[in-house]
């Protein structure tokens, strides 16, 4: 008997939160109180009615005339994803993607931290890279053991990935964020999330074509 | 009067392209013929109808038994996203993230020719960077007009982004991959694919709350 199956509905959606979090935040740092669907379209370069639409799956309601209270947003879109406490990840590899992750303020707004990052170089262990102090991948188990994660972010190559990840996963880690070009085998209960750069280049690729077939046509996601 | 506007749809199995791509071409120098759909599923993390509907919109049939041929395969998914001629790209910023775009190998498999890479450290320009020279941003307009490119990759900080690409807009560049954390301002007729990085880290949250909410099932996207 196979367990049952939940498909994730409405994934472009939730790839946009990030987005409008983004937006949002900036505009709390500027001090704003609200905004409107239209504003937020225009940043994100899609339709107004898209906007409002999204918005609605975090179970906010706007105002008539006043739009959506920034902070108010804010806060709806956290808890849509479930980013309203914070989740302590590790980073293996901190080559360059792995060290570029590291450079990415908005996790920490997002409630991501970066707690252990490991890598194989023995010229990189026991350097700080972007802040981080990196250990060896030889001690990754005992440091998880010791400080435990929820989440594993996987910057190795894509031929070290599979024993990395099975590691991880006999240490007790559930959730793989997999930035290897390779599919993963995982136990039932493990959830990976791929990412396939790739897959932008993709979206792009189809824009030019659509661009080329419907000249003069704005092209939006 | 506002120009036409024209919807990407089906962006979840664009983005899905590029994997299945990945996995055919290894199934090509492997040897292999043929695939079913329920391999490809499987390899997806996928259910099978979907991994069917994602490759009917290329045009291609299947055969009951055989499955899809491999290289006939591979031809529909390059012509759906376009990838049957090669393009020319610019990189812009060489730090950690465009380092690690240099090093992704499955771009030359799609056509995407990294021709010239710009960065504004002094110490980087001259040197090579996984290959590829690295050239001054003061001589990016200059050689774009003798090498022209069709995409821009976009690595540069957030600050430095829009007026980088003021400037490839200036000698005519129209379509930009951008992975700089803004939303750039462009002129009609140009492309823009924003990547936000979080976007995957966002449909990662949304896959472990599910599983909280519904223990034991498997998480399909």
């Amino acid at each position: 008997m196979t367990a049952s199956r939940m498909k994730i509905q409405n994934s472009p959606t939730i790839r946009r939160m990030p987005a409008y979090l983004h937006r949002l935040l900036e505009m709390q740092q500027e001090g704003r109180e609200s905004v409107s669907s239209t504003e937020l379209a225009e940043y994100m370069h899609i339709e107004p009615i898209v906007v409002r639409k999204d918005i609605a799956l975090t179970g906010i309601s706007g105002q008539r005339r006043v739009g959506y209270h920034v902070d108010e947003l804010i806060r709806f879109i956290k808890n849509y994803l479930g980013w309203q406490n914070p989740v302590r990840a590790a980073l293996i590899g901190a080559g360059a993607l792995g060290t570029a992750l590291l450079g990415y303020d908005d996790f920490a707004h997002y409630g991501l931290i970066l707690d252990s990052v490991f890598d194989c170089d023995a010229k990189k262990i026991g350097t700080r890279i972007r802040g981080k102090e990196i250990f060896s991948m030889e001690s990754m188990e005992e440091r998880l053991k010791k400080s435990p994660v929820s989440l594993a972010i996987i910057c190795v190559s894509s031929a070290a990935a599979q024993s990395v990840v099975d590691r991880l996963v006999n240490v007790g880690v559930r959730c793989i964020w997999n930035f290897a070009n390779v599919s993963l085998r995982t136990p039932p209960g493990v959830i990976v999330q791929r990412e396939v750069i790739a897959g932008g280049l993709a979206m792009l690729s189809v824009k030019m074509k659509n661009s080329r077939l419907h000249p003069g046509a704005e092209i939006l996601e």
